[in-house]
């Protein structure tokens, strides 16, 4: 039974004669529509890294991918649980920030193995989920995320990703677990 | 710097062919629409309880408020941190549910200096806000609650509550400080 | 600064002459002994699934799958976020029980793909993080799991958990991301 | 049934050949100790402003006073849900800092009721919790706490709190109700 349940006939009016403006609201969970926007703005981000690749060059592409990675991620709070679509052994996760750089635009002699994702010339990038869940102050999501090559083929991976709003309110990601499909 | 800044120009439709109702969502996150509802139903209850009792006695006073104290409280979390408005030493804090009851309507031997609050005669019942700060799996409030009395008299306490969801999806309240106005 | 700053020369006893032992405690938050205890119990529960089939067949091994599932996942909440290292298209998640329950043991004609990963004879199951992040009530671990063979050979796999606490007080996985390491 | 139910006979190792020690651990969650710490904290730093009050007069007392408040309350999260213990109507709640500073300290004209709390000359403080309520990234205490003053007497209120720890793990109040104690 739920406690809205006794309001019946009874009826009361909240914040009747009391200006409901006037109070004071700090709010730290994470809604759905949020969750879904943080989404769509990873896409969005990786998509412009790989317009500003083919316009401009690597340079504004790492300065750009750079920007993201700080902005997105939570690395800041001390680690990241990343697990790219296309890491290798023994550099499998990447719990550094410099790691999740050299995923995106390469370069970086520390990670040989990295020929950068986002400039693979990404032209679309959407979100497909299976399951979102929002614990309060963190939010899971699990599904397909589809990417559009310039050649208009479409890779589809499977991804999980948590995230956290932090104290300026901003969504961040802390984990971020990528995998090509299964065949069979 | 906004994860959603990066939504711009290349526009990233999300769930575009794919079907959003298909997607599994879980929120054990609170609403400030929830917080806002649980404190309307608090009340409600009140003002139902003391309908309750002038209308059909005490005996169905009591019934419906052990049934609000198991709908609206955490008591079978643990333990409820509650102390009532009028409660005294040594029995200010009410952390068991038979504690919460007879504050409520009295009755209890064990509890010698209850009268029973919702037995007052409460008419009117209002929420009074200061300030709300939903931490995402639980919500804090503060502010003033105003209770209109049989004879048209309002007195007014000074009331915090902390709320959680549980696993049902019920609003529950693990936290109640209630206090007379301080006079100077 | 930190609060605890403030604890100097003038010291306070917490506590002193008051029992500490008849506060109340609730508490609902997750500590990495019980994430990393829970990690444990799922690679515990693995190898005794394989070592029941074993000796005492298929049946045997479906009823303490369906045991191990009821009590690891979060399905009663409304869904599990959980994709299994070897499912494939259409079928990669696993929303509800069954679908997980099918993974381990097979033998469900809705999941024609599913082999029983829990029969292949696992005699190890290894734990290997990465990365921990605990955000108060939920808790995210991102690192390999390495199974061993009957021949004694090992798979390693890259996992994703996500864990909450649930209203009994017990552990839950609200997430499972698995996958076959990436070879380039 | 728990999931470490299953660790049985079939013991695992957990981080057995592999280093736990290089495990990147982010924890955001609150510990009861860490709570009772925060507690002591801050009746430590009320009984350092009155003793510094003493010792080198008021203005020393408001620049502590007002570190105090910067590290230990959560203001810079947009607003913390303060109710004083002798605080009057209009000015019941401080949910901006410039109150809370008044409030322990005095000497503002757009407070003109407060007096000053902490230059009371508290000589000991002493926290006798009822309940306390871990959330997971939230955590709530009630109880009473004890104040002496220079004449050996002890002032006893009822207080609640509730904690959260911010993104450079530093635990800091965001609700705090205190009341004198109904006397019936």
């Amino acid at each position: 039974m739920k406690l809205t349940h006794f309001i019946g006939s009874v009826s009361i009016v909240l914040f009747a004669s009391h200006a409901a403006a006037k109070v004071h609201i700090v709010n730290q969970g994470l809604s759905e529509k949020e969750v879904l926007g943080a989404q769509n703005g990873w896409c969005s981000a990786l998509v412009n890294i790989s317009a500003i690749h083919k316009d401009k060059g690597v340079k504004h592409a790492r300065k750009l991918a750079k920007e993201v990675i700080d902005a997105a991620y939570g690395y800041q709070m001390g680690a990241v649980l990343f697990k790219p679509t296309l890491t290798v052994v023994p550099q499998t996760f990447r719990p550094t920030s410099d790691g999740a750089l050299s995923y995106f635009v390469g370069g970086d002699k520390k990670y040989p193995n990295d020929k950068g994702f986002a400039l693979m010339g990404w032209t679309k990038c959407e979100v497909d989920n299976d399951s979102v869940f929002i614990a309060g102050n963190s939010a899971s999501t699990i599904g397909k995320v589809h990417f559009t090559a310039p050649d208009g083929s479409v890779t589809s991976v499977d991804k999980s990703w948590v995230f956290v709003k932090d104290d300026a309110g901003d969504i961040r990601i802390v984990l971020h677990h990528s995998s090509l499909e299964y065949k069979g």
